[in-house]
């Protein structure tokens, strides 16, 4: 079979689009930013991404019916003016280092044909500690693109991420960057320990002034609090829990 | 060498047949089910699937001959109105994802080759304790394939399988829907640390009223009985065993 | 570059030859009995594999000179009535399953080229437990190739090796026999804890009489008995060591 | 995408140039050095090499911009009479062997297009102690190099390092052997508990000599007088400190 499998339902013609990645990573951050993204923007579905570098595995929905794990694209039309948006949002990231290059290569490849210039990856940045602010760190492909994501917001601080960025929010930077794309990456601290929709919010509300859209956090707030209550409970009736190493690093 | 390697021992002709797969997994229970099944309806094997995503492993028979480890394609010709069926069997499933991955898809080839239009894949479902009634669940890839499979006994659980179906059970149901085959993945609880006779039994029996067979469980329930005997010796003489985790999730 | 490199110095013209394979694997038996036969017989170097399924290493001789760790093949010329001989050696088997397979496709192909229709491969047999007088056990493509090595003193044995065999020797012998060929492996049995020159001078003393040489077994009992003044030292100041769990399997 | 990606800025016409690789390894010996050499000869960048078999993985600077993690070439020209420098620096070796393989089989081929016929190759050799004076041990691919690098104070000693040499160093040695080409790897003896500027400094003093340059080496006597600093420390308040096992061999 094919490495990489590529079902088109629709090949949509856009606008100057922004590839707006969010893969499972670590506290789900850019899954879980990506994924609130195209609710409330109403995305449309217009390709499914197979490969074999995903878990041979399906998922089976509350009725019995399975789906093969997957990456998808996303596309939304605006007004004309301001520029389309195309969001990737999966399953599952490539399971090795060489899966992660092809699967990275035929998304990038994918955008250019779409006509994208333009990619935002979304990410967590796990700290192994509990945090109540979360900062959202930035990295770019371009000098230039610095001055207006510090404009709003983006921490660009000496030696964060120290080990780089791996993973697909960091790879579609640099492989992009190889191929002349521009792209920001954008990491919302999290401890790491759990599914984190607070770091989430805190990257879409960066994003969200980029694109000028509005969005509703109220579903993100809700399992922000239901999360809070959790890890709070934990703290009373548990000794503080440790870090297991791989929360520590990030991987996008 | 070729990455799957098919040897034709005949190329039969079926009258609209039905894939049945069968591979090792938890419990063994798809292996069982489908190798008990083979027996009962004297399949003819006729093709040897052959993969360096196999072990580099032969097994020895008791007079010393090797075999090279494999997966095999048996048929079972019916009387003309009922439909024929394919029966796929084997002493392993691919070892790595991608390996999975390619073969699930070499064996849709196939399956697509002969005329088979609709598969169904048999495996166990690990819950991690010893259980008297195994319950058989379901899995499809199309909705309209529920009711039928209900009226049979098969429980369709919101939340089970919750974390998919992994292995070639569901690969084949979840590659094949790509393609646009329709399957149905039936799977009899297990505890998943013995072989599992008895929950073969179960998937058998939900099969063997689709297929219209019928199947003499005389074999089974004797392994069935001795497997019993085993399991509530080791109770008395040891404390219950912690399940590894391995044995909790599902590997179809 | 290529998956397998295989560099001639020479390309034999060789009568009926007989291929007779020793890599490294359990109690390296096979090793230390093909390096034994190509000493004792003067073998010929004619051709280098090179592969990046070994690992990426060189070995430094005693002058301080690199050689890519690689597997050889050796010829031995006879008096043109007797089969002439190939003897494959080498540092190490492929790394991973799908190397094996492709390494093991390849020597079969260039078996083929050289007229060979007969394979030997030599192993050893893990037990797990220090053993006086080892045992010879067999395994076969055909039948028919039964009763001369039972008559050569050879075990055919119900149930062993009951896991079947793993590696090189197992897979020359189940892919040659997907592609025709007859072969014999012979596996002598070994504790798996140390190398084991006895159980290789057990496997030469069958080889010997299928081939009609005669070979001087002095060098490997100087060896073996060198490895017994070890062990019994062993055994005398520390308590039993328990076998590691791979070391009970064969691995050929 | 290509398993290797080579980006060249500039095709440099050198004369009779020599390869120099040290790449990440055992106390980054050989990195440091090349380096070092880099830095104080003014190495021109010329190529980049990016590859699957790298981990999926960008480094961002300290003002925030990433970089897919690659290896790098560098030439340095010289004054026409004596032979012109490639220098092959990187963020990491290839992940798995048959990436090492893929990777050394490309760098050699673009050397030859280069014009190189003779390499060097930096390393360190681990002893899983710490050493005062570190000697510099030599291995080569052809006897009549050893003489003059025992010249230049070069030790070669019968079974060091007695497992070979594993990784980029080595391979590009023994590949490079089986395709003609002449190199003399040199190790530099470290603990291999840390990064170890000393042995890096011992290397580049035999390198120095061969190329006929001067170095200075205050900064990497600045780097192993904090590092002394840092061990001498460790040696006060912690009890010694048990080698991990994969410290002791030689990784190049």
């Amino acid at each position: 079979m094919e490495d990489v499998l590529i079902v088109y339902k629709e090949k949509p013609e856009l606008n100057d689009p922004i590839l707006i990645e969010g893969l499972p990573g670590v506290g789900n951050v850019g899954k879980l930013a990506a994924e609130h993204l195209v609710d409330q923007l109403k995305g449309m579905k217009f390709v499914d991404i197979y490969s074999k570098y995903f878990p041979p595995q399906v998922l089976v929905d509350d009725s019995g019916i399975v789906k093969l794990v997957n990456n998808e694209m996303y596309y939304v039309k605006r007004d004309g003016v301001k520029r389309d948006l195309v969001v990737l949002i999966g399953d599952y990231q490539g399971l090795t280092p060489d899966g992660q290059y092809e699967l990275a290569d035929r998304i990038l490849r994918m955008a250019k044909e779409l006509g994208v210039e333009m990619t935002f990856t979304l990410g967590g940045y796990g700290l192994g500690k509990l945090i109540e602010q979360p900062r959202v760190l930035g990295a770019v492909t371009d000098e230039d693109l610095i001055p207006d994501m510090k404009d709003l917001g983006v921490t660009f601080s000496k030696g964060e991420p120290g080990s780089g960025i791996v993973g697909a929010s960091g790879l579609l930077l640099g492989l992009g960057k190889v191929y002349g794309m521009r792209s920001v990456c954008l990491m919302g601290e999290t401890s790491g320990y759990f599914v984190d929709p607070k770091a989430a919010q805190a990257v879409l509300e960066v994003l969200s002034k980029v694109l000028d859209v509005r969005l509703d956090f109220s579903d993100l707030e809700e399992k922000a609090e239901q999360i809070d209550q959790l890890t709070s409970k934990l703290k009373e009736t548990e000794p503080q829990q440790e870090p297991r190493k791989e929360d520590l690093g990030y991987i996008g």
